[in-house]
Parts: structure tokens; C-alpha cells; sequence
């Protein structure tokens, strides 16, 4: 399983880097600086694990037009960026002595760039660092490549696509298997350890927010597992939200302990056909918008109140684009992968979500997990 | 444990808006916006869990030197935030409709502080962020509080460091507790598997970054825990970063399965003679750049080569003011909260590091936590 996970996420790093060359061609720019956890990770093929703990240890993927690709990171991460970026070359700043916008400064005047055109990410690089590199680069041009990353990151190279599916697959098993190991007195964050028990088993590599949500706490959107204890008749909420080989599962069950009760049974129902409906509507060329209003039809249709959007799409980070809602006009295209997630909050008393991850083929949409049910958990 | 995890929780939100106001008001700053993950929290007294996965779903803790204190986040977290953030007012903004800069920029005109001056942390405040908000304020002085928002974080009140004793006591206990629950094959996920869950059970929110690293991996800085098996006479490096209540936990321990070889023996009890003399180094007055001197002496003397640092604060991040390095002249000070990790890594071979966490007093420190020999996994 490790071996398998490891070469997909190398060969989704080498084909990605291959397209983010051309995109960087294409924009004008003579390279590319991938600055924010996603997108290094993106580019990189690997994490910069502290990046995400301690913000100051910025770290920065260089994809030139030409020549070769670095990662710049602090010294405390390069042991295992050296195993595992798909980089030629890893370059670590000494934590403390060194900003690592000045060694990117440093990195780009190497290679004759420093009167060049270089991409960065200003919705992400901060107020400050960008001064700081304006400062230390001042012929240099400082464009913003975030358009051209999202661009990228859209359309799912085949690599990236396995390593989704995979994990995804995973997932939507792993929430059958544990809901059938607990019980009544069972608590959340029983359930909760043998989901992370099983993720890890498959493969993933962490958590970032598991949702297990009993009773009322099943309406609140976000709501990691407590000491709660699972009680008869009640909704219990999964919503399976983690990585594998850096790409993300976002696959969300709801379940029953014993048997529902007749409003619960019929509004999982209600929410099963809209989703299906919505799932339906999923082609190339279709606005987001549109695919948005089908499911509104549907949830008014079914006499529940819609939410503000109904999907979006996953990659090496949970939500990206497209989004799903009504104010996106984008068109979908082959090779995207999203989340169709149909939910409804009762609040102060339950809440029932199916959360599928489909990719998007000529013609329709690939499932890549599918619902079929509320999940029971005996009483 | 979750009502008492709790009550300390919103102690020390109380207490920390009290020092924040006063150190607004002290800055000639009208009021304060804490927008990054940590000073959100920090400011609110709870996570707004989707900013941390979704970088656009921005949230901004606005703490005014008079008025009402308020949180500004997305639709999507609003109702968990009702339930746990410490302030008067929680404002949701729409995702996709509104832009969370447009409503922070909103709520400080309806204050009368559209011509006051704001503090702001330009070190996180993206550059496009900053320039959507200059636009939208245009007689507003926007200035960097991340001075003022880093000294009051150094200095942790009663409610704080309550939180972090809490959880590191735990931490540790966990440490030993787990490693005497496993054995000869058993992996460094089954092992993780159980921290993991006594960490749960200890009132922990999640653990963001938990080494379990055998063998050669012992001797990688920030390594997860892999498949591999544990062997005989191999070191486990275990490092325990997680949070309860908000506040982290950064315990260290390296444990040895079967007898140690003498030469694993003899570098722990040097590491351990050097982690006593920086110990016994630290009091209020004294500068870090001595105390990480003073180990790096120990080390010379050890004849174990030194480490960058030697120690980092703990709060609501893991790493934090002030740094144990050469560079930093800062003095230490009552209310500091450490640790302490002094470490070697013989790459390929293994790791060995010991972390304690410690609260600066008047006259020296106080161990939270305090390591006493190698952990023992029996063969």
C-alpha cells in the first residue's frame, strides 16, 4: 500500500510539473514560486511538514521555464524533503540566520532571473514577505500566478486522479466497516479512533477534520468527535476529511443507530433523490451555476431548504475550484474532480449529508464513491 | 475532563482580551484585527475550524480598546462559533457573496474607526488582502500589530498555563503509558494509533503532528509514523504536538526496544546531562542567546554536536517567542512557558531528543513535565 501510494503521488508530481512549465510558458513568466502549503505541496510532490505548524518556515517550489526545480525550505524539514520532494535540488535556509525570502531572492538572481518576470502568490505570500522580495529583487517583475495555479490545479493529471480515487475509495469503505464495530454507549470518539485506525491502515497519511457527529450535534457543519455517546434512534454524522500521498477524500455518510424514525428515513430519501439529480446534471460544458439551480429545484422540489453551495472541488486541498453554487459561471470540464454533497441541518436536532466524489468524463461523470443509503448501526 | 478542558478554555480567553485591550490602548491603536489561525484563537478563545483548510474562508477576532468584541467568520463555522468563541458578537459572512475583508472593512466603519487607527498583522494579512482592505478604508491607518500581539502571547496568564500544564502532564503520562502497550512487531502506526487515542481520551483536540519514528527514521526531525515494524534494541523517537482547550502540548521522549547498545546508552545519559544544565541555566533576566550558550558548551563537553536552537515558547502555537537560539538577546521572564528539546541525529543510524516543557519563576523555572531516562519497550 505505501509502495503503491508512492509512486502515484511521484508520477502526479512529474506530470503536474510538466504542465506547470507550460502554463509558465504560456502566462509570459520565466518562473514560477509556488509559496502556500497547497501549492507547493502541488509542485514539490511533497510537503514541507513545518510550514503548516510554524508559519515563519515559509517554503517556496521554483519551476523555472527552464532549468531546474528547487524547493527552498528550513533546514528542520530537509532531511525528509530530500527523500521525498520530486525536485532536482533542495535548498535549506538556516533557520534564524537566514529569511527564506532572501535565499529565494538568492536562488532566482542565480539563475539570471533577477531582471525577469517570476510568478508568485499574492493572495498568499503576505504583506510583509512581499515587500521584503520587492525590495530585494527591485528589477524584477512580480506577477501574480495565482490564476495560473488554480488553472492548473482544475484539471486533474491521470496520476493525480488515482491517487484521489484511491483514497476516496477508502474512505467510503472505511465509514461502512466502522459503523459496524460500535454500539449503543459507543461514543464519537470511539468511532472516531477506529475511522483513524482504518485511514491510516489504507494508506492515509493524516486526519485534517474527521466528522463525527451524534444527536444534535450532527446539525453543526464542522464538529469533530467528543465524549458523546451514540443513543438509540439517533443521526450520527461522518464526514471523512484527510489525505493520502497529498491528495484529499471528502466522503460523507450518515447513519442511524437502530431504526429511524419516519421524518429522518424520509428526508435522507428526499436528500438521495436530489443528489442524484444534482449528480445527473454533471457534464462538460454545463455552467456551475446551472448544476447549482438543478439542485435548488430539486431541494425546493423535496421541501428542504437549500444550502448555499452544493459542491466544489478536491485536490490537495478540500475545497477549491470549481465551486458549485450560484454565483459560479464556470463551465465544467473533463478531467475535474468534485464533491457533490447535498445536506440539510435541522438545527438543535439532527442533520443528514451524502458527500460523493465523482470525476467529470466526456459526456456525464464518473462516481467515484456512491451513497446508497443511510448506514445502520445496530441498537 | 471536557468541562473542566472548558472552563480553563474560557478563563484564559477573559484574560487574554483583558492584556490585549490594555496593550491596544497602550499603542495608541483603536482596535486590533487578529487574523491568522493562532492569533484568532488566541483573541477568541476557539477555533473557527475551516480557515486552517479553506485559506479563503478568512476570520478576523476584532478586540477594540472600547466596545463590544467581535468574531467575523465564514457562514460555514458560524454556528460552532456561537457555541465556543468568547466574545459579544459573532458575525457569519456569506461565502462567495461577500468578500471577509468587505465585512471586516464594514464592521469597523459601523465602530466609527473608519478614520481610526487599526492593528493588523501585515506578517499574515495576505498582500492581496491588505491592499482590497487599504482600499476599502482608505482614511484608516493600518498598522502592523504583530509586535503587540506577539508580547502579549510571551507572557501567559494563570488560565494558560493551567491549559498547557494540563495537556503536557498528559502528554507525558501518555508517552509512557503507550510505549508499554506494544512490542516486537508491532508498527510505528500501531503505536501512533495508541497516543492517539489516550490523547483523545486525555481531553486532546487533535494532534497536528505526532512522531512516531523507529530505527533510522528516528533521526528525521518531523517524521509520521509509517508501517514499519519495530526491532529489537532500535530507538523510538516520540514527540507528542497537540492541543487541548487550544493550547499545545510538545513532549519528547525517546524510548528503546530491548536493551540499548551501549552507545544509544551512553548519548542519552550525555543529552540528558545536558538537558539538566540548560534546565538548571533558565531565570527570569537572563538572555536566551546565554541559555542556548550554555547548552551548547554542554554539548561540546558531551562531545554531541549542537542544534540550531535548543528551545522555542509554547502557547497556541507549537513554536513561538521566545527562541532558544545564538541570535535571540531576549531576556526571559516570569510567565514564560518553554521547552526545551535538546537532541542528536545521527542520520541513517538514530535520533535521540528529550523534551520537557517548563514555566519561567521568579528565581528559576519550573518543570511541567521532566523526563528521567530512556522509555523501555519490552523485546
Amino acid at each position: 500500500m505505501a509502495t503503491e501510494t508512492t509512486e502515484i503521488r511521484v508520477a502526479a508530481a512529474h506530470q503536474v510539473q510538466a504542465r506547470l512549465r507550460e502554463a509558465t510558458a504560456i502566462n509570459g513568466l520565466d518562473a514560477l514560486v509556488a509559496t502556500s502549503p497547497e501549492n507547493f505541496t502541488y509542485a514539490a510532490g511533497a510537503i514541507a511538514p513545518s510550514m503548516r505548524t510554524v508559519r515563519s518556515r515559509l517554503a517556496a517550489c521554483v519551476i523555472p521555464t527552464g532549468g531546474e526545480t528547487e524547493v527552498i525550505v528550513v533546514n528542520v524539514d530537509a532531511a525528509l524533503l530530500r527523500e521525498r520532494a520530486c525536485v532536482d535540488t533542495v535548498n535549506a535556509y538556516q533557520e534564524f540566520d537566514q529569511h527564506p525570502i532572501d535565499v529565494l531572492a538568492d536562488s532566482v538572481r542565480a539563475r539570471g532571473l533577477d531582471s525577469g518576470r517570476i510568478g508568485i502568490e499574492t493572495s498568499y505570500l503576505s504583506y510583509d514577505d512581499h515587500q521584503r522580495l520587492a525590495v530585494a529583487l527591485p528589477k524584477a517583475q512580480l506577477e501574480s500566478a495565482d490564476a495560473l495555479l488554480a488553472e492548473t490545479r482544475v484539471l486533474k493529471q491521470p496520476a493525480e486522479i488515482e491517487a484521489i480515487r484511491r483514497i476516496g475509495v477508502a474512505a467510503e469503505r472505511i465509514a461502512s466497516e466502522c459503523v459496524a464495530l460500535v454500539g449503543l454507549g459507543d461514543t464519537e470518539r470511539d468511532l472516531a479512533a477506529l475511522i483513524e485506525e482504518h485511514y491510516a491502515a489504507a494508506g492515509g497519511e493524516r486526519l485534517d477534520m474527521l466528522v463525527v457527529a451524534s444527536g444534535p450535534r450532527s446539525a453543526h457543519p464542522n464538529a469533530p468527535a467528543t465524549d458523546r455517546e451514540l443513543q438509540d434512534g439517533e443521526v450520527v454524522r461522518i464526514d471523512i476529511i484527510g489525505t493520502a500521498g497529498n491528495y484529499y477524500s471528502d466522503v460523507a455518510r450518515t447513519a442511524v443507530l437502530g431504526e429511524p424514525g419516519e421524518e429522518l428515513q424520509r428526508i435522507y430519501d428526499l436528500l438521495l433523490s436530489v443528489h442524484e439529480r444534482t449528480l445527473d446534471a454533471l457534464r462538460p460544458g454545463i455552467p456551475c451555476s446551472d448544476v447549482f439551480q438543478i439542485y435548488e429545484y430539486a431541494m425546493r422540489d423535496a421541501g428542504l431548504p437549500a444550502y448555499h453551495f452544493v459542491g466544489h472541488g478536491l485536490g490537495v486541498t478540500l475545497h477549491e475550484d470549481p465551486f458549485i453554487s450560484a454565483s459560479s459561471s464556470r463551465l465544467l470540464e473533463e478531467g475535474m474532480v468534485l464533491c457533490i454533497e447535498p445536506l440539510t441541518m435541522l438545527d438543535g436536532r439532527f442533520g443528514v449529508q451524502i458527500e460523493d466524489e465523482v470525476l467529470i468524463k466526456a459526456g456525464g461523470c464518473e462516481p467515484l464513491t456512491r451513497a446508497d443509503g443511510l448506514l445502520r448501526i445496530e441498537a
